[in-house]
């Protein structure tokens, strides 16, 4: 679930949106640690939660417009086990033509520590049309307002 | 399965390790494509797939030491769809003094498209000592060999 | 990929739909052998593989009326490895008013035995009206063909 | 996390162990509803999560001796969707010499509805030896313990 600012580490602090994700005993693999692909699973969930905030959930179909991820990074900085609770935020910290910019921080709770970092782009794109569209001044006034900044336009 | 040189697109012909394999339906999200966290569970396969053709199989065990991930980036360039078959390949482009780096790109054959590239960064780990360590000169040679690159020794 | 009859082991003879499916590494859990929520991945990839065999691919969707699962139930009898590659059979054993019943085996190529045994309940389901519907005739013929059993109707 | 009986639903009252769990957006398939395999993921972690409460988490490892799936079944009676919370319950309803019974029920608090339930015969088996063991007196008073029973001693 989201939870709120004031009991956030201060690693997560500058980040508007961050949600407590349990880590469940089938998220690690054969080497007895969480697997990489479930650090995405996490972000993406992060990435939607963010979305749904900025009053943009809508966007999360393929009917329409919607951002589609162009590429992801993920630095790893820690293992992660069985049980934990994950924190997972997400910011967009910048927004270009027909895309934008969101990182991603993943702090371990049992650890107390950053456990990962990630960046994605995200393209807004249209599925019907199947090419990359304008990021519309609804959009970016929303993701501005979330995320604190002024946007004088 | 492991495909040989000869029946691979162009795309793939520097990479020494290229593996088939089936998109499931149950790879696809609610937005009706390959979900992003796929790639890197098919990435990952490409990875293991390399070790044990490097003769190195024996490191995917986290009771010694073996390759542990530190860093993975994947550019989406198409999106992929239930059925098809997807070409993954790997190839170490370099090796440093821990850690390795090691590239993937993904071709749909149904396509005919390179769909993504990936590119990750292996450390040797000790899992017991829980620490990098040096990549081993019969790591490295085995690498080497198996990328077609000669190595003096 | 579908494999034709004669590859087959005799555990799976009497089932029109064969797969094999490769044993991915991360398929496998902490204890080191392959978690049981793959078991149903892969019952799901030979349950629309066997809709597509019947010409029936097309109802793998919700927009309008497919197949539910209703229930489902697995027996596992041998732990399964990676590597290994898995055949995965389906026969729709018996088609009601507006269900039918499925089973499946699961035979491991490396150990060369039969490791789980599965059935399932598929509700024919309007999707838009969210209730079940009368099995087709059309249905009806088209897996019954599939199944080589005469329909007299 | 593991949730008190105060703030359960009346369905959930004779089970033990109760979790709630967020759905995510990714555990949706290309139907747009939760994907079967996530059930059994979800009811996994109630049986961990069982184990753990009865005080027996020592057990999930394949070192020594430890419960196994030899048998599981889900009847799925709605669709499950993004967001939500899921509450996932488990009981061991009996316990034989070898092996035990537990069940589960899944209950969505979204649509305030009993969404599936679930049962499996979990075996107490040796890794190392390989085959099953007794379920020693330890183990059955923690259970019994746990569910509430008096077990004489």
């Amino acid at each position: 679930m989201a939870i709120p600012v004031s009991s956030r580490p201060a690693e997560l602090q500058e980040h508007p949106v961050v949600l407590d994700w349990p880590v469940q005993w089938g998220d690690q693999d054969a080497l007895g640690h969480v697997n990489n692909t479930i650090y995405f699973r996490w972000m993406e969930s992060a990435r939607i939660e963010y979305f749904r905030q900025a009053g943009l959930g809508h966007l999360m179909s393929n009917q329409g417009v919607g951002p589609i991820l162009a590429s992801i990074h993920c630095d790893f900085r820690r293992q992660l086990h069985f049980p934990d609770t994950i924190l997972i935020s997400a910011s967009a910290v910048s927004i270009g033509r027909t895309s934008m910019k969101m990182v991603h921080r993943l702090y371990s709770t049992s650890q107390q520590v950053l456990a990962a970092e990630g960046s994605s782009v995200l393209v807004m794109f249209d599925y019907q049309q199947q090419r990359p569209v304008l990021v519309s001044d609804a959009i970016r006034a929303a993701i501005e307002r979330l995320e604190g900044r002024g946007h004088g336009a």
